[in-house]
Order: structure tokens, then C-alpha cells, then sequence
């Protein structure tokens, strides 16, 4: 192998979440982000999916560092699981730091790991690999591209971003140092492709606390407010409304209990003193003094804001008047949970603001329009492009902005995770990969839930499934027991005897019936009872329940 | 009871689906619609959700009729399972009719079923309740509203509408006499709610034609255009464009196919001699010019539309350069699907044009926004309303509309299924309510998948099953064979010996430790074997999957 620079993604292509992307320079390897995804309702009983990094571990002593652009779940959550198998040193900023130390707790793992603090002006070398930052907006504070200087030529990683030109808390992107990279020539790039699909620019932060504000102003009893923990500054707009409202804040839920407490204490919150109360005393207090800050607004079951909506929150309840703001947009896949708890917050006579798309001005998206996409490859001027974060569609429209805006046909690549491009003396081809897929964690087992345990969920969740146990003579293949019978998720057991008796009639004549050579081949005796049961079962209720004989030979 | 006039729903309050309406007056009852619902990811393995109609059934020989007001799915999907309880005389318009038929025919129930067609002008009497009609628009044509002319005076059923003021194929809604209705007062009304968070006046149909037209004369390859089959004049109007641009026309899927068979024969379509060709000779004409109008544009995983997406289609394939239109909008949940299916179809090459609400055009709602839900109450100003045909928040905003245009608040009634508005001497009162509710379709089974069956199926597809098989001597409870133990869906088999070794030990530990009296009580050892076992499988694995202890006695 000639290739010298080499960059592939170990997650975050073709999809949306679990983020891992490698850069490496002979010996040198650098990974950017460790994120986690979570499942969907195909993948029954996951809990969590995190990168294949099998590659990595094989190559462990050339592993440099893990930057992290930001701290939400995707670019974050899998960093447990990665620690647990290598230890790497973790670079990242103030805020970032503060939500990883919050993960590596939970695992017991921040003793032994090597966290060290970065921001938009850091310049950390790795060998031959040496990078540079610049500060973008998003959705949450403290967030960083990332120049990485090789040998061959820059390449720049965008994170995820927007343009936030009137930022909350002046927190401006550095579009001047970005367009000195741009200037200086960048060799590949890697931009976010999220919002691919949506024209235009996305609108500042700022819009949505002129709205959080109006309504505030406006509302009569309680409000209840929800929102993604970790958009701080949404946090402190929020802060700012109660204050301008004399309303105190609690905050309900344990992720924006423990966000907003490590935004607050590394000083991205400006809490006035007394602001925040307790939970129980939210129902002691006039209610016009009130806000509640709280979880669940995706919809999340187990979140405060479902359990509100549900009456079953012990310290706070939802009275008819109060006001229930949704600060957010519900993810694809979720509308059907958001909407059953619009209609039981409606049940409970309070008055809801919700809506999609940001019609309530209420939400704005974090990451970059169409507008804005080319905005940064306008900056940025790449030899090559790789569209990253997105679906397929997104990586798609993606590479044709890139093209409209001067960016060769033929040097955009649309990778799989585990596609390397490898660049060598300013050519790049993408002629091999690494191994590369999704890991599901399922309580404490990480990858042991696989296909087939995924397909034996699947048809047990479909038809559910019946049990047969018979007992024969290991001697002369006589019945010595009579079958028994039991089915779970398949019919209702009561109305089920008549069934079951025809099950057990008929495994006791497919027994009595079986040529001898087949009788005493334990297997094969099984093999025939499952067909004949699977076809009385068939014809009976037009349903394929997973058969499982037992023949215990005594 | 000295009730006269009741009016109630078995289906389609506080949920879309499933809609049926019962109107009483003393001893004649009339039914409206008997639709079917779509089960949600948490209805594991069920087919369908219908009705229960135990109160009909009850009152078998009371009723009269059901009047279906159009022939969608939701209105119509339930009567093959209705008719098979009861039978009763089915009204309905010619398509409707036409497409009750297939479904009939399907179900070997059509030669047993009275069929009596109606249209807008009909009146038809049953017993002491007398029905006319009013034409509506709506996204399948010959839709009707219904005014039950009652002793107590006239109750309104809207049918599911919207108002397209240019509708295609001259099909007007009977504004006049709605007007009329309204004018000689009603007493009662029931409208349909889908779109009551929709603000403004929905776009006419025609715009859609405009939309494909367009598309169609910059398409270059072969066209795909996927739309639901009983949408008659949007199939019309993509005929039109094909006819405008020297295309035939293939129509793959069965609904298709069936519901455009149907409505051309009933006059519905008009459809240029020679236009249809089948599917085998798509793929030997000059892409130019062809079109190909398919079912699935809900991303339904076994229809036309998601195989061509996966060259799985047998005699259709899509190439680069061909274009996909998705003239319809994802209903909420299907999002995910419809969107694998569009990166699909840009992994083939193809032009794809989809967005959501409307935002290309290619899709408008066949059911009324606000201005047009309050045009309809303004026409019919009625004493009492039940808002009807959505979720809570919809029937919510329905009343606050119906509150603005001057229905007295207390006249609004919120009903769930099953409640009884019981009007009697001008004065309404809801106080008693019958049995209703989900019955579920599983295979041949209906009612017999229920709470019981799904929670296991539930439990099952989330951390599968573990089967423990023991014998033991009825004599002295000693061990026999020793314990065998499989999974399904919990952990991969051959990964877990060990931990099967581990379970069969405790399984003979636990019985040779338990008390005589446990012993020999079947039913209590099973309970400690599934007790111990469980705390061994949440300590090793952080999972509860289902323990199912047998025990035979020999």
C-alpha cells in the first residue's frame, strides 16, 4: 500500500446518528466523534447502536486521539463503550468536556481517562497530523470544526453547524478564520449534510426567544416549557422570559437537571440568584410564578413531560389554563408519540403550543440550509468533497450543491461507512474499505444481539409462539408422557383448549406414525412434529407461530 | 329510558380510522360507515382493527341500513367483517358501491348482500328516520354528506370533506343544498376533523394537475409516479398529462390496477383507447414514453413502488436518468419508509421528487382546513355539534372553531367512542354510554389476539424467551433427566453455553434445595425455578427475558 492519507467514516454515513469518522497519516490515526444512535422500532429490544471498530482496535497503538466536535448524543454517547475497549485520549472543548465527564461517570471511567481541553484557538499535534479549530453554531454551545494539517494537504471536518450571524450570547462562528483555511486551499472536505433537503438559510436562535418571550408574556397559569437539555442558550432565553415574567424555574427531568447544572457551574448559564426551585415547591406557588423547564418534548415515554400528560408526575401537575410550550421539532419517527401527548395535555384543559417546521416560531433547526451548506463549500473550496451526516438523499443533494458550486463531478465521493478514500500525491481513490456496521447494546451485552436473535424477536413478536414437551422411551419409542401444550403472544390460552388438544392429538399420531428410523433420530422426530403442527396451525388461524418440540427421552 | 333520538360513535372519535356512526330514533337504527384502522408498531402482529359492534348485534333486528359515504379504506374497510355478523342493507354511491363490491367478492359475501345505490338527490326512508343527501369533494369522487331527517329534528353527518371550488371533472359539492339544510335549522351536527390544525382554505386538485403536467414535459427517461389508486381524479389528470405527452400508461399493484379497473367501467375515467399497456412492455419501449402509475407512495414495504426501489419489481426496472414523482404527502408514522424508499430510488439514479406538505406541488389534502371547517359550520349553524373524525387536539380545536362562529360551548360535546348524545324534546344530554372499542384482525382470527396476547408479544419481541425442561419422578420428586434449556430472541445460542451450563445448575440445585412441599407442588417449583433464574439472568445480562419452566412427571 502507496496511500500515506487516508480517511474513511466508521458511522454517521447513510444515516443520521452514531458518528465515528477516522482520519489517518502513515502511523498516525485520529478519530473524530464517538456517537451513539438510537434504534428503530425494527431493531426490537435494542437499547443502543454504536460503531464497528474492529479496525481501530487492530491498529489500537496508532490511535492518537478522539476529538469531539460537540456534545450531543450522536457525536458522545458511544464514548463509554469506545474507552471500555481502548484507552485514547479525548480532546474537546469546556462544555463538551463537562457532558462527557457526566457519561464517563456513569461507566466509572473518568479516573482513567485523559481529557484534555481544546477550543477554537488550540492547536493540537499528533504526529504527522497536526489540527486546528474554528468555532461554529449549532444547537448547542461550544462547538468546533476542525482543520487537520497533513502532509498531503488539509482536510477539514465542518462537525454539525449553522450560521448563526446574531448568535445568543455574541457566540459567533469564526467565519473569518474559516475562510482562511478556505483561502490557504483545503484538499478534502467533510460537511454535514442534515438539512440538505431545506431551501434557504435556517433562522438565528435569537427568533425563538422573541417568541418564548410573547408567549410568556401572554400565558395565565403555570407554563410548562420543553426542549432539548442541551440547547443551552434555548435554556437561557428561557431564563431570561421568567425573569422578565417574575417567574421562578424548576426543572424537571434528569438530563436537564444534570445539562443545565454543568452549563451553570462551567459558566454558559446565567442563572440570577433564586431563580431556581424545586420541584415540590412548584405546586405551593401562585401559578403565575411558575415555569417549569422540562424533558420528553420528542415524545419519550419515561420523560417528564409524557408522565405529566399522564397525571403521574408526583410533585407537579398540569392544571386546566396552564400553558405546555413545545420547544421543538418532532425527529421523523416520532410525530405519533409527540401528537398522544398534544391530545392528553389537551385532555388536561391546558392550552398547547405546538406545531411542526418551526410554524410556531418556537423551534429552529441547528444545522445548515441549503444556503448555508454552500456557504461553507463557498468558504472552503475543497479539491475533493465528502458529504457526511445524512441519509442518502441528503448526501445526494448534497454533492449536487457541491457541484454547483465549482466542485468537480468525479472529485465528490458518496461513501458507505468503512469506504476509504485514499489520497496520494493530490490523487484520491476510493478502492477499499475497513470493517465497518452497527453494534447493538442490550443491557449489559454489547454485539451479542445479532441477526438471528433479531429475527426470532421479529417473528415472536408477530405470532408469538407454542411450546410442545413429550416424553418418549429412549428404549422403544413409546409416549410415556402425554404432550403438553403452552403458547405465548399467540391466542388467548382460555379460548385456546380445543386447539390444543387437536396439537396434542396430532403429535401424539405423527409419534405413533413415524417410521422407526425417524422415531429414534431425536431431531429428525422434531423436525416432523413442527411441520405437522405448523400446518394445522396454518389452516386453523392462517398465523405462523414459532413452533419449538421438546422430546425428552427417558 | 325516555330517550328518543340517540347519536353515537363505535369508531373514529379521539382517532383516525375505523369510523362508524350510529343514529337511533326509537326502534330504527341507522349505521354510517364501517371503516377499518391500520395497527400501530405497538399492535405486534395484528392485521387490522375493526370495530365492536356488540350493541348492534344486540339490536340486531332494529337496524335498517348502512350508509357509507365514500369508499375509502377507513369507511369502508370493516364491512366484510360487519355483514358476516349482520346482515343489513348497504347504501351507497356507484364507486363507492364499486369498490364495496371487490371486497365482497373477496370475502364470498357479495351474492348475500343487499346493494341498494343512491346518490345526491336520493331520500331514502328507514322507519321512523328519513335520509337525504349532499354531494361533498374529497379525494375519492362521489362522496356524500348525510341529513337524517328525525322526529326530533335533522341531524348532519359531513362524510369526510373539503371544498374545491374547481374541482376536476366538474364534480361540485351541493353548496345549495347544504345551504338549504342549514337554512331549515339542524339540530345536530357531526363534522370531520383531520385537518383541524390546518390553517386556511386547502389548495383544488387542479392545482396537482398543473404540478404533473410541468413535471412531466421536463421528465427525460421513463416517469414513476405513485399516488393512492382510489385518488380517480388525480389518476385522471396524470392520464392527461401522459396523453399530452405521448406516453402510455402501465399500472402496477394490485390496488391500482383493481380500483382504476372499477372506475373505468363505472364511467369515472376516461381513459384514451390504447393507452394502457402492461407492465412486460415498459421495459421494451423508448423510456420517453412511458409512464408508470404504481401503488405505494406510503412506503408500504410489499407494494409496487418500495420492490421497483430495490430492483425487485419482475418487469419493471428504474434507470438512471427516469424519473419518480410521489404525488401524496407520508401520513404520520410512515415518514421513515417513504424516506428509505427515496434513498433507494437515488441509489438507482433516478430523478426523485417527493416533499411533505405540498411543498412540491404533487400532493394536496382531500379534507377541509379551518376556514373550511367553519365554512361548513356557518352553513349549517346547528344547535348541538360533535366534532368527529380525529384526535383529541383536532376535536378540541374543531370545538373552539365551532365556539367562534357562535355554537353555545355547553352544546359542544367531546365524545369518546361509545358515548351516547341523547337528544330527547330539543334538549341534549350525554350520560350513558355502550360497548366499544378495538377488535383486533390476526390471520382468521378476530377478537382472539387481545391484552393478554399482545403484552407477551410485547415482552417477547423486546428480550425473548427462555424454555427450561426438567423431569421429575412423581414418586419422590428426585431429577429424571437433567435440565434442557433453550432461547429464542434473547442472546445468540452459541454464545451462551456457559450460561445455559450456569442455568441448569441452579435449575437442579434449586429443586434438590427446595422444601418437600414446594417440591411437590408442580406449580410452586416452577414459580422458584423462574424466580432463580431470573435474578441470574438480570445479573449476568441486565435482561428479562420470559422463563418458561416445565416440568414433567413421570
Amino acid at each position: 500500500m502507496d496511500t500515506k492519507l487516508a480517511v474513511f467514516a466508521l458511522g454517521g454515513i447513510n444515516e443520521i446518528g452514531k458518528n465515528m469518522y477516522v482520519i489517518q497519516y502513515e502511523d498516525d490515526i485520529v478519530v473524530v466523534d464517538c456517537g451513539s444512535k438510537f434504534p428503530d422500532e425494527s431493531l426490537l429490544g435494542v437499547d443502543l447502536i454504536i460503531q464497528d471498530i474492529t479496525y481501530l482496535k487492530e491498529h489500537r497503538e496508532n490511535v492518537r486521539a478522539l476529538i469531539v466536535t460537540h456534545g450531543h448524543e450522536d457525536h458522545i454517547g458511544g464514548i463509554p463503550y469506545f474507552l471500555k475497549q481502548m484507552n485514547v485520549p479525548v480532546y474537546a472543548t469546556r462544555l463538551t468536556l463537562g457532558l462527557i465527564e457526566l457519561r464517563l461517570k456513569e461507566h466509572g471511567l473518568l479516573r482513567d481517562t485523559k481529557l484534555t481541553l481544546i477550543d477554537g484557538d488550540s492547536t493540537v499535534d499528533l504526529g504527522t497530523i497536526s489540527a486546528t479549530f474554528f468555532k461554529t453554531n449549532h444547537s448547542i454551545p461550544d462547538c468546533l470544526g476542525i482543520a487537520f494539517e497533513t502532509p498531503e494537504g488539509t482536510v477539514v471536518h465542518t462537525g454539525d453547524f449553522k450560521f448563526d450571524l446574531t448568535p445568543v450570547n455574541d457566540d459567533y462562528a469564526d467565519l473569518h478564520k474559516m475562510a482562511e483555511i478556505g483561502k490557504k486551499g483545503v484538499l478534502l472536505l467533510l460537511s454535514e449534510s442534515t438539512n440538505a433537503e431545506r431551501p434557504g438559510f435556517s433562522q438565528s436562535e435569537r427568533v425563538v426567544g422573541k417568541h418564548i418571550a410573547d408567549a410568556f408574556r401572554e400565558a395565565e397559569g403555570k407554563i410548562f416549557i420543553s426542549t432539548f437539555a442541551s440547547n443551552v442558550h434555548r435554556v437561557q432565553q428561557i431564563i431570561e422570559a421568567a425573569q422578565m415574567t417574575n417567574r421562578k424555574i424548576a426543572l424537571l427531568g434528569r438530563s436537564m437537571v444534570n445539562v443545565v447544572s454543568v452549563a451553570d457551574e462551567l459558566g454558559y448559564l446565567d442563572i440570577p440568584e433564586d431563580m431556581l426551585i424545586e420541584p415540590q415547591e412548584v405546586d405551593q406557588m401562585d401559578p403565575e410564578n411558575v415555569v417549569v423547564i422540562c424533558t420528553g418534548s420528542q415524545g419519550e415515554p419515561m420523560a417528564a413531560l409524557s408522565r405529566l400528560s399522564t397525571n403521574n408526575f408526583r410533585q407537579v401537575s398540569v392544571y386546566p389554563g396552564d400553558t405546555v410550550i413545545f420547544a421543538s421539532s418532532p425527529i421523523p419517527g416520532n410525530e405519533k408519540s409527540v401528537s398522544r401527548i398534544i391530545d392528553n395535555l389537551y385532555r388536561l384543559g391546558a392550552k398547547v403550543i405546538y406545531g411542526t417546521g418551526g410554524a410556531t416560531g418556537m423551534h429552529v433547526s441547528g444545522h445548515a440550509y441549503r444556503e448555508e451548506l454552500k456557504l461553507m463549500l463557498s468558504l472552503m473550496k475543497p479539491t475533493y468533497f465528502i458529504p457526511i451526516h445524512g441519509e442518502y438523499r441528503m448526501l445526494q443533494l448534497h454533492k449536487e450543491m457541491a457541484e454547483s458550486i465549482g466542485v468537480e463531478s468525479e472529485n465528490i465521493f458518496i461513501l458507505n461507512n468503512g469506504d476509504v478514500l485514499d489520497i496520494h500525491e493530490g490523487v484520491a481513490r476510493q478502492t477499499r474499505n475497513v470493517e465497518a456496521g452497527n453494534v447493538f447494546v442490550d443491557g449489559l451485552g454489547i454485539g451479542d444481539v445479532g441477526k438471528v436473535v433479531l429475527r426470532d424477536r421479529k417473528l415472536l413478536s408477530e405470532e408469538g409462539m407454542l411450546i410442545i414437551v413429550v416424553s418418549m422411551s429412549k428404549g422403544d419409542g413409546r409416549i410415556i408422557s402425554n404432550p403438553d401444550t403452552i403458547s405465548r403472544g399467540f391466542v388467548y390460552e382460555r379460548d385456546a383448549n380445543e386447539l390444543y388438544k387437536e396439537v396434542n392429538e396430532l403429535v401424539v399420531s405423527t409419534i405413533k406414525e413415524a417410521k422407526p428410523s425417524t422415531r429414534y433420530r431425536r431431531n429428525d422426530m422434531k423436525h416432523a412434529i413442527r411441520k405437522a403442527v405448523e400446518k394445522l396451525l396454518y389452516t386453523r388461524t392462517k398465523r405462523r407461530p414459532m413452533i419449538l418440540p421438546f422430546i425428552i427421552e427417558i
